[in-house]
């Protein structure tokens, strides 16, 4: 990975380093000689905490806006990625608390943190879904889900931050992405255990077009977007997307699966509805200026 | 009040029902002859909760989901009015958690159990602010404080269960209200002692426009809203504003609260600064169609 992209600031803290984006950006950053400060949570996993570089500070957080805001100025970062967030396709009314406290409530007190620490910088991981609750054409889509709806609320608190306190701020739209060391259960999990038992799959129809998206590009993405605040590139408020060259049927990407890794799963397309709001074709933003995708599906599946 | 704008429809409740606006608006709606459940919170004013109308039904929400869940499906309601709020002009990180969870949580879990319920229709207050904290021009205006901020997330929340579950709402904008029963410490409760202590007072220089609206013709607003929504012209989600026909600067404010009042008080115009992000020019949006304030500003100061 030594042609990946430089970072070009010195200090970084991350949110969420223990999730799949989060620990890949953890690790690139440290190898490339940034000091890192992880901030974990209880509910974070210890098993991925360990599995952290040993360059990597890891900061324990108690959930006080007053520990946030004292790691903050301690760790002075250059640059804040704020990955941490809870994800749901589909809520229960019991979940709203939850999702609203980790996707809302903490993407303010990091920004609050950010700006009395005097970090310029922040970049946040945003959702494709923020867009995808509308008919195609809508110029104003909505969120398709609760979880979207929540990131999209976070935006807004980021916006504040930006506009009136000086945080310049990048929000970066995720489709999806796969990669090794991916602790979610996706398609891809699924599709690995069932060769492994050599047992059937029940799917959706398969028809929905998904952006697959390497983490390694991913992670290209959120280096190359801390780079353009901290060169002044970027100032104030932006939001852009990390999307594939080309989208691909959920059919597709499983046909690409079992061909990179010579494999075979036998799936029962529509053997399972659609989930309510699924998205069909992905909403389409501004892709990050000076960014694309590197690593080509087939290849990057390979051995995933 | 005979003349008032009357309710199409049979049955409402109301969150905040505490509040300023809240206790005008389950007064008016159960005089004329809605049934009304209030949602009060453990954080509400037992003196504001016994003074609401023998026919108001109160209900004491415990903050757990299933509660308000049970709720609203008992009280079945053709329209609820989402009222409760938390405001801070200028908040601390300590307020940040509380801010989100009383402005952002609550409103999903409103939505949620509206949605359960089968309710179609929801009125919500916004705030003028949420789009107040940009230089003039800009055509998506942010917002000019946390507070603010925490308003236009519990919007996007809205958006999502507008859009996905097919809540019908409206959120009304307020600017600055005014009127009899107002628990809160604002610049009339000021003037008012500082009039009958014989005080000098240290204001802001003054120069601010202001938006002042009585909480008769907000309360009417509300209502139209209820009944645009009831009758079917205002379906899937619209956002309007409840202004003043002429804003006036904070100095003819008190010169015609004065006036109004036969009351002078020496004012230091300039005693003290504008706070960060005060508004000077509000930001005009689209006013609620078929409503507009009735009562004249110095008619309606006095007496208050």
């Amino acid at each position: 990975m030594t042609d990946r992209l430089a970072p070009n600031f010195n200090s970084a803290l991350v949110t969420g380093a223990t999730g799949f984006l989060g620990s890949h950006l953890a690790g690139r950053l440290a190898d490339a000689g940034v000091r890192v400060t992880a901030i974990t949570r209880p509910s974070s996993d210890p098993a991925r905490i360990a599995g952290l570089p040993n360059n990597v500070s890891v900061h324990a957080a108690t959930g006080d806006s007053r520990d946030l805001i004292e790691c903050f100025e301690q760790a002075k970062p250059d640059v804040v990625f704020h990955l941490a967030a809870r994800f749901t396709a589909t809520h229960m009314p019991g979940d709203i608390a939850g999702l609203i406290e980790d996707n809302v409530t903490l993407t303010a007190q990091v920004c609050e943190a950010a700006v009395n620490a005097g970090c310029p910088a922040l970049v946040t991981a945003g959702t494709g879904w923020q867009n995808a609750g509308s008919a195609l054409g809508d110029p104003t889509p909505a969120p398709n889900t609760l979880y979207a709806a929540s990131k999209q609320a976070a935006d807004d608190i980021i916006d504040y931050y930006s506009q009136l306190a000086g945080l310049n701020a990048v929000t970066l739209k995720i489709y999806d992405s796969y990669g090794p060391n991916d602790p979610r259960r996706k398609f891809l999990a699924v599709l690995r255990d069932a060769a492994a038992k050599g047992e059937k799959v029940d799917a959706t129809p398969g028809d929905q077009l998904l952006h697959m998206v390497h983490v390694d590009d991913l992670t290209d993405g959120f280096v190359h977007a801390g780079n353009l605040l901290s060169s002044g590139e970027i100032r104030g408020r932006a939001s852009h997307t990390l999307p594939s060259s080309q989208a691909v049927t959920l059919r597709e990407f499983a046909a690409l699966w079992m061909s990179a890794n010579d494999r075979h799963v036998e799936i029962q397309w529509g053997g399972r509805p659609h989930r309510d709001g699924e998205v069909m074709v992905p909403w389409e933003g501004a892709p990050l200026p000076g960014w694309s995708p590197r690593i080509d599906l087939k290849a990057g599946l390979k051995g995933c």
